[in-house]
């Protein structure tokens, strides 16, 4: 009988992050694939579109106009999901029924004026404009008394929801701290409390030693793929320095993010020719009034794409019922990440 | 001030089965719709294809014959996720990587010899079978010492990933209780502990007298909006005798779960006038040797699709940074659907 081997063997792995599991499948990655293809969108895009609601200039749908914005422009999401209004209040019927009165703020950030380009296209130091909006939202928003979370992300690609190819993220800023962030205070709270530090740290340490999952660092960040990776190139971006929250980021760390931001992307970009679709959101502490020292500042990447720019990976029916399965391991996507340097 | 009001203000709600929440945003379903469209496949299918891998008498990719068959098929899957004859082992660095062998074994089902067939089309008597073969399934693979979880589902359509249409179903059966099985199973564990009762008969009883969240019942099962739903018109069958698994269903319930199933799944293909895609799956009690007197049986149904047969629900950035959020309420995606009746 052979013995248990990572790279062949069908087993579940640990999310030291969220307390969670993944059933990862290496044998499975042969297996035809006959089902739904992707388009992805090919299209070369003018740097100006007229009929973009995201372009300087432009009219937007609820009569606003676009100022002629040169690096990136913020506005509260013409739909937003959540409304600074909504009036408290709960509802509860017997143990089972349970709901409470949310709060909150949806923003839009154009990234750039420039319709066709995104984060992979943009110079360094436009990306740390963006970066410079994101510390400045986290901290306005986040200074709100009815504001304890504030959720950054992008959605990129058709693929992954997105209506508007213009280079642009999103902020949903609410009362209470969502499920995933919770799970992940939960998880670092009972690891600093029981080690004295923090647990990406020590992660971070540990993954520079036995570098497979690397796949590429500067001076300040360093850019994995996560023992625990879900989706088939997933990967998480991580200060080397322990931070909470983008407030505390020093003016150099901010170039090193943004650096790594670039670099990241356009190996994504160049791992299947074509503009790599992903969400991509940034995990900070939340803004409850509390400190928070076992926080640790960190985005994750979460590409659908499995094998090629048509095919991607579905999180359905075992997904849905179970838990998440992958089949290439995280330590040979990342020697294909790395391989594209 | 106004009040709060479930069907005006964003909101979260608590899901009593997971312990998670789901964020509400009902003043948000006027939202234009700019980005992908899915193609609903609108092909007629023949009776038989030759090129069907699940046609009786067709031969499968690794040379086995399919026989002949006259009601449902199953077979161990030729690319199955998980292997009966992983090693036993585990690995393990610091207090931060974990990993364990995982032992399994993953089986088709085709629910009828016809090509052309959906569960909504098939005679309820033919439906009954698939519920014999399913019980016999989680009796025999349960009853291996080494398989602890008994994971029955169905992704119908391609947007879900399912790369054949003619009527199939999974099995995956497993040594660990996947997480959300796992999530379950600690409240329901709770509440029975608490109130010596199962949580979703309480749960049910409740949804009766509510009448809001129903969509349609039988003697013996209800299929319901659950108050937590997250996919925009998904919804949940629950047995109204409270019982754990498959392996104690009378006769009388079992008709009566096919003929829901089937009222179920037309209602659905009413809805957008297309054959309507969706993951369902079975949640029962660990096949652990354990009692879980705390388990009752139930089946979700997650239909990815929001506005139209073209326009799904995408659960991107926000959801997956953050937690699900869903613009209709589960109540009037209920009345719509009951309005289908
Ligand atoms: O039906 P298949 O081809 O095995 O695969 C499909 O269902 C599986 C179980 O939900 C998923 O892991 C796959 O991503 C999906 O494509
Ligand atoms: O960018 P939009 O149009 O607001 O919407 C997109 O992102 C939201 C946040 O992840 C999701 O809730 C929507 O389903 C998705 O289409």
């Amino acid at each position: 009988m052979s013995t248990f081997d990572l790279t062949d063997h069908s087993h579940r792995r640990y999310n030291a992050l969220t307390g969670e599991w993944v059933l990862v499948s290496p044998h499975r990655s042969k297996r035809p694939w006959q089902g739904q293809q992707e388009k992805p969108a090919q299209e070369t895009r003018p740097q100006y579109d007229p009929t973009c609601y995201l372009c300087p200039t432009n009219t937007r749908a609820n009569g606003e106009t676009n100022p002629d914005y040169q690096n990136t422009f913020v506005f509260v999401n013409d739909f937003a999901a959540l409304q600074a209004d909504s009036p408290a209040g709960s509802y509860s019927k017997g143990r089972l029924l349970k709901a409470e009165s949310e709060r909150g703020i949806c923003k839009v950030i154009c990234f750039s004026p420039r319709h066709d380009l995104t984060l992979s296209d943009m110079a360094v130091e436009d990306i740390r404009k963006v970066v410079d909006l994101w510390q400045q939202e986290y901290l306005e928003l986040g200074a709100l008394d009815y504001i304890n979370y504030v959720q950054i992300f992008e959605n990129k690609g058709q693929v992954m929801g997105s209506s508007n190819p213009h280079p642009h993220g999103q902020i949903w800023a609410q009362s209470s701290v969502p499920v995933e962030p919770a799970k992940e205070s939960a998880q670092q709270l009972a690891y600093y409390q029981e080690n004295g530090r923090s647990l990406l740290a020590d992660y971070v340490q540990l993954e520079l030693e036995e570098k497979s999952r690397i796949v590429l660092e500067n001076e300040h960040f360093v850019a994995l793929v996560p023992f625990w990776a879900v989706w088939p190139f997933e990967t998480m971006i991580v200060s080397k320095r322990h931070f909470q929250h983008l407030g505390q980021i020093t003016d150099k760390e901010k170039d090193g993010y943004a650096e790594i931001m670039k670099r990241l992307s356009a190996v994504y970009d160049s791992l299947f020719e074509i503009s790599f679709p992903y969400s991509a959101g940034l995990h900070q502490s939340p803004t409850d009034g509390q400190e928070h020292p076992e926080w640790h500042f960190h985005m994750h990447f979460y590409p659908p794409l499995l094998r090629s720019a048509t095919v991607k990976k579905f999180m359905v029916g075992y997904e849905m019922m179970g838990n998440p399965q992958r089949d290439i391991t995280p330590e040979s996507a990342a020697e294909r990440l790395r391989s594209l340097l």
